[in-house]
């Protein structure tokens, strides 16, 4: 029957097929279990002796793991452009860096007091997921892309490990704490005053700036992308990032398309980025 | 502090949202109610005076009215593309032509016996929406576009009824039975014969091909875009729809991108299918 | 045969073309002839009682009246766009404000001493062209575009003109002087020296910073797209116009995307440019 | 000087320049002078050691070698590609298959009495042109493309020569004679009849539809990407050639694009099958 056709269409594609799942880890630095969602390419489970590069996708603030996932679709977009060969096979992975910080939870990628994420995400996460799914293991073979808050975590972990990834991807991101959001001071003391402390301290504009050079070089050796929407409240702190860079003398595409802070760009935004990490990955 | 500007930086949009609602119909027609989704653009709610073009759009077999806004965002697309000037603020409407048949229920667009329909869209619907939300009332402010059986339903609308529409968009639509699904007979007195029998009698590339000069004419009075897949599974009968359409003289904008019959492609499709009819729309 | 069928597939298209005619206007302001040239829609001749909206297209520094047709193909990209109704039909035309300055010729769209291009535009050539051509007439049935200096002059003539233009995209516009191009200095009584003043005195960026309300008000009622390549050594000019424009708040479409200030990056801008033009015209 | 600036933006690019030169070679086998014009990458003179994949890319009927890089721009559309990673340095080289057939010289892509260019090009310019431009050397490092009448030669050179090309990306192809050319006879002696009896002869699709299994894994070992424009009169040969591949069982890339065959078509196909081309090199 027709009918049947259509509803199974996808179901009866031929071959193996991509999946997505979520799990947790015990982190001993953050004293508690963290929560992550991988996507595994088709055919991950048939060739046990297959090794991938790795994508590490961060989310936004009061996002989660499952953010790229559900609300912008990176499942989807994958599938499609390794199937037209636009992305080669990998392995994405978001970790869960968030909570309801309004609600007393820890969020945010930076060490702060109490909530020393950074340590977890290079000291814990990454060698449990590489050995896991059998991906990454060198730099080449590395990239970090994320949205708003998790577009300066990328950055930030890019610069402060410029040995661990080939190719970084900021989208929308936090380089720095907005002009129009520098009012603060209400909770001085509580976790949301530490996380503005948190992003302050690692200004991403503040590192190129004040990079020596040997940092400069080491900066050169990972493939920038910044891209930031016309409409966004973070353009300008991109745009800075951006001038820091050049002044620097490290080469970056920097692109500023149609739109604002929002689920459509970050989804769109990832039809450029996977084929560029793809690019980027040199011992694939 | 930056944190609530983040969080908050969409509902401070200054100025009034465009908004999505579900409600439902009475049809005498079809002796139930029906449930449909209408997008509302900015501005909608304050000046009671304007009116609006209005696209119909209509989903694919087993979906819903809440589809192209749930799993195809056309919200989020629609309020990206009018702030850039690329889509005209329009009335968005989904009916709900859909049911579980495996349960029972109807399902599909066309007239079949103790289904009409077709009959409820255009003496029911069409009128109730118009007045409701102050839009249409001519051939020169409404438009058709659909996906799959929607794409059908599409195609078959502005064949059956060229003076209701100034443009139709099919997108990977079900023009006819694809060879593929032609093994039918399981079922042969059930809703489900009854659909494929349906869909094979408003089968749209008969229609061309059958047209008088008469309806050619009329045909010519629609601005035509066909869309699919070079993955899709019903591409063949796009094509054979487009070569009649062409032996016929009317000219149709078509277009095959990359992809499948995917939630994907149809998300994609829009940020095409909203400025063309907005182009076409010629009493805004 | 086939061969001939190619070879004359594209003369034998049905129908009327469009064509592109250079020609030359005597002024009395500029005491001599200036060519131009003009693009003329498809059917221009056949019904001399039609009219059309008006786009002005300004070339680059050393250019001329042609560069727009031979360098970066506004005709083809036209018929392209209008074929498949993302363009309205219009009267697209180039002056030639240049000359070689270095054989001292005079170059530029401002007013200098001896060189009253904008005078010779506004009160010679906007009428000349309108009334010829059966194009323009009203602020709602012109625009205005142009690459690096004649990006400039498209701003600059808005800016002193906003009644004139109801769209206004300049690309790669030398919005002002750039800092590495401050040098300056080697000839100050000559004609490049004054046509660097000419600039530094028609700072597009300080217009807007010294803009009064009223002012503010009349650039407002101007569609305005901004767009540079993140290699274009221009770039941080044209964000400085940005972050102005936002300050006195007025709304601006604002691109950076993949190049430098090349032919290559001005061909494809024209395909944007046109249809977003095509739908800042309000009286068609 | 800003003008000096601007008018040597370009020339003072730091670093090495691609560059574009023609030449020619003696071949025993036309029993003649054959032009061609290659693309040379930036740093191809420094480094003497570094090696290069190699495009093969032919022009269409009437055309000469330097078609693609006049009339579509091939070098500036390369420079861009290279410059943000979508496409890997490559050499580009289109042979002249042309000349004016009219005027009673030989032209076409296929052997025919007098004028065997396939056995030109495989025995003579191939191996010339790899030897003393450092590339290709295996089918890893080979791709081809070409339009219309070179789109034809594309395809039926990687179907004679699987073992030679990884890619082949055929634009508004003449898979075969187009049914709107088949008016034939009125030379049956002469040159041009000899030409349309070879593309019949040569028949992309009876080659696919007459190949055996070994010759279909064979197509499969070549990555495929057919490109033609809604408008083009050679669309229906394409769709065949499509569809031919499907039954065969030969996974294919296949768009449809807006336009017809123009100049505008072939250009804007090149943002697509550099990348398309690079990704497919697999010994770079």
């Amino acid at each position: 029957m027709f009918i049947a056709a259509v509803i199974t269409a996808r179901a009866q594609w031929p071959g193996p097929h991509s999946r997505i799942e979520s799990d947790s880890i015990r982190s001993e630095i953050l004293k508690d279990y963290r929560t992550f969602t991988v996507y595994l390419p088709a055919g991950f489970d048939d060739d046990k002796g297959s090794t991938y590069p790795v994508l590490y996708l961060l989310h936004g603030i009061m996002g989660t793991d499952k953010g790229w996932f559900n609300d912008q679709r990176a499942g989807e977009v994958m599938d499609q452009l390794v199937a037209s060969g636009e992305a080669c096979p990998m392995i994405i992975v978001s970790p869960n860096a968030g909570g309801n910080i309004f609600e007393g939870a820890w969020n945010g990628y930076f060490n702060m007091p109490g909530w020393n994420y950074e340590d977890f995400f290079f000291t814990e996460f990454v060698p449990y997921i590489e050995k896991k799914y059998r991906c990454g293991g060198s730099k080449g073979r590395r990239a970090i892309a994320g949205l708003s808050m998790g577009g300066g975590g990328t950055t930030v972990y890019a610069q402060h490990h410029p040995d661990m990834f080939c190719a970084a991807y900021p989208i929308s991101a936090l380089m720095d704490i907005p002009a129009v959001g520098a009012m603060g001071g209400q909770q001085p003391e509580g976790k949301m005053a530490l996380l503005n402390k948190s992003v302050t301290e690692n200004s991403c504009i503040n590192f190129v700036n004040n990079a020596d050079d040997n940092t400069k070089e080491a900066l050169k050796s990972i493939k920038w992308y910044v891209d930031c929407g016309d409409d966004d409240f973070l353009l300008d702190r991109n745009i800075e990032f951006m001038q820091a860079m050049r002044r620097a003398g490290i080469p970056m595409q920097f692109r500023v398309r149609d739109g604002g802070h929002t689920n459509e760009y970050w989804h769109t935004a990832l039809f450029t980025a996977l084929p560029f990490v793809s690019r980027c990955f040199n011992d694939k």
